[in-house]
């Protein structure tokens, strides 16, 4: 049985993990039979937003790690503690989180960083040759954190975050919704997920080769 | 193609929408072809949980309508708007929501009400003859607003709420984990979801047949 760290950002497309995308993530993991275990930094949001209206709600603060928890119905640990070795895989889910919380992509463009925590993470798993899957846009983390290997990955195809990409030094892969790209030499798995995706469907498609290819290498 | 309304009451299992049943629900739907609609209640929540301990942040104020549009990714309509005869059918999805914002069975047990608009909607939609699914323990809502009826529903083997469910004149039948209770003559199905399940594949079989009834009643 597969150990497997689903890291959340958040619960909310605009401001934490997209929902849809941690959801499908459980479940094909849930069908492939493997152990989960959800992970968040126990830190402040960098925002919080209003999804009904789109809009930054600025008198509000919340924790990353008290409401990634409310997508893993209570079950997590905090992010900072946590070693790669304890686990087989790991899966990134996107969401503006992964570009605002996980890294500082959202506000900073090519020019971003990476939260320490979640960077060391990426990092000692690669070195442990575990295998990584990132949806949607958190790809960028794998950039920044594994550009020196020079990285394969996908986000889709929108040009402005595949130039951020090559920027880290990582190979950005053009991918359909429904697909994913391998760099079986570094252990990544990436999809399009919501960067592309119209609807749940469309997400499922990628996300579920992913669960199972991370699986596969695990 | 059938309309079909989603109705949600925050986000997260503590406080508002279960997560994972509101999205497998969401994944049935698309599945089948229908077009979606969530609603909420543009009214503030009763409580705020902090998912990662279980317990209630008194400081916090939160709009349900504003958290359930986390799950709907940012498309959602206020339940005071919608009239039956908008849609061909209606589901509920389960969670403390059901009980804490819908309804305040989770304060007031066998003495609960439920909140007028969302009153109004199920019996209107009966009315209407147009089919209603409940799961979780969002079934509590049909039975106060449909008890006169004798609605036949299931929040699976509870003592204590299928006794508050039969004293509003209902009648509980029990039910599995993975299966649902369909009373023809109200157009009411119902399934036990999380009141049972101990994971999201659990889950995903009620809520599946679920979907699939009310939409063969549609």
């Amino acid at each position: 049985m597969k150990k497997v760290a689903v890291i959340l950002s958040g619960c909310g497309v605009y401001d934490g993990s997209e929902i849809h995308e941690a959801v499908l993530t459980l479940l094909a993991l849930a069908r492939s039979g493997a152990t989960v275990t959800c992970i968040a930094p126990d830190i402040t949001q960098k925002h919080v937003v209003d999804h009904s209206k789109g809009e930054v709600m600025l008198d509000e603060d919340r924790n990353i790690l008290q409401e990634a928890a409310r997508i893993s119905r209570g079950e997590i640990i905090p992010l900072d503690q946590v070693h790669a070795h304890q686990f087989d895989a790991f899966i990134y889910v996107g969401g503006y989180g992964a570009a605002k919380n996980l890294s500082s992509f959202a506000f900073d463009g090519p020019a971003y960083d990476v939260d320490p925590a979640t960077m060391s993470l990426i990092q000692s798993a690669h070195e442990a040759s575990l295998p990584q899957g990132f949806m949607c846009i958190a790809p960028v983390l794998a950039a920044c954190a594994l550009g020196i290997h020079g990285v394969q990955l996908t986000i889709g195809n929108d040009p402005a975050t595949a130039a951020a990409i090559s920027a880290k030094g990582a190979q950005h892969v053009e991918c359909g919704v429904g697909g994913i790209v391998i760099d079986a030499d570094n252990k990544v798995i990436s999809t399009p997920a919501y960067m592309l995706a119209e609807n749940l469907l469309e997400a499922e498609s990628g996300i579920n080769q992913l669960v199972k290819s991370v699986l596969q290498f695990a």
